[in-house]
């Protein structure tokens, strides 16, 4: 049997409820800690599951910011500094990347709070998270408005990445299970992932 | 031992290892199948590993458009009908979804091509596909231009919702993983997933 809701129904739901349903409608999200750094030096560190692959040349990444959100540091703070770290959640920090999402006042930092480490590679003004394996440091290049829902898509490029070595395939390739990075499901599932195949380039079957 | 890239070396990278490389670093991806239906019925299938959750009121889904891939055909229908679907990618389809990433002509239907099934259902003018659970139609909202790249981002309001009896959890969570559905890595990778836990929303610890 199917169940079937069409958007009258989806809108009655009960809005906990509603907001768990449409969170899990889009499949499978990445995980990652946004590390920044206020003019003041007050570090902010806050789990995303928006961060996105926007284009390789040039290298550049995208996310989400919703209007109403704790998260709200993470947008100041770039805008202040133009400079923020994307750092991979693994399964040794799924539960303090989580709990970056409770509501803590500006002047806390969540690297205080969750036992996560802040530190600093070759300068770079936003901390990284020295727990998580794949650490990006990023430049703000565009905030761009989604008026419909007053969100923002924060676009920016890739100045430097970190990985461990040997999870790095001959291709290029980031092998994300050697690295032990996670998916994440609507607003509250953390996943280890198991490798089904890698598959070649597509091309048109000949007939 | 860490492997450190700064931009230089990223934008001297062999331009596919580089596309593998960068398409790497989000995290997980979510794997879905647009449907879509031109004016004249030609129907169109294609993979997309760029669908992102948007906002749950209004019901919300984005993904990005690139300005140079297969995938065209999928806006073009877009713009033109305003209808379109999106379909989770389950096991027994990756590769065939993978597949309707090939260069076809717009005369061609992926569905045919790949062995996918188009359904109708409550006379939505867009296509489901038949071998994936969960089901999800939607109208065009918006289309923002991003201009670094030239990419697009699609927004899109969830008007009707189909998943499988069962899978639908008490809190309107849906269970990803019993509805079989997969998560993408960088261009290539497919894979299961395996919950280590669901967490309650986060409050500040108290001291």
């Amino acid at each position: 049997m199917e169940l079937h809701f069409i958007n009258d129904e989806i809108e009655k739901m009960e809005k906990r409820y509603c907001v768990a349903f449409i969170n899990s409608l889009s499949g499978f999200k990445s995980l990652n800690i946004i590390g920044t750094k206020a003019k003041n030096g007050q570090t902010n560190a806050a789990i995303f599951n928006s961060v996105f692959h926007l284009g390789a040349d040039p290298a550049l990444m995208g996310f989400i910011m919703r209007p109403d959100t704790v998260q709200r540091d993470t947008l100041l703070n770039i805008e202040q500094t133009n400079y923020y770290t994307v750092n991979h959640v693994n399964s040794s920090i799924y539960a303090n990347a989580h709990q970056t999402s409770a509501r803590y006042p500006s002047n806390i930092s969540e690297f205080d709070t969750e036992n996560l480490t802040p530190i600093y590679k070759n300068n770079f003004w936003a901390p990284f998270v020295k727990e998580s394996h794949i650490n990006i440091a990023l430049c703000l290049q565009d905030i761009i408005s989604i008026p419909i829902n007053n969100t923002k898509l924060v676009v920016g490029e890739i100045i430097e990445v970190y990985v461990p070595e040997g999870v790095l395939l001959e291709d290029g390739t980031i092998d994300l299970e050697l690295s032990d990075t996670i998916g994440g499901s609507s607003l509250n599932g953390y996943h280890n992932t198991q490798l089904i195949k890698r598959l070649p380039y597509a091309l048109p079957k000949s007939n």
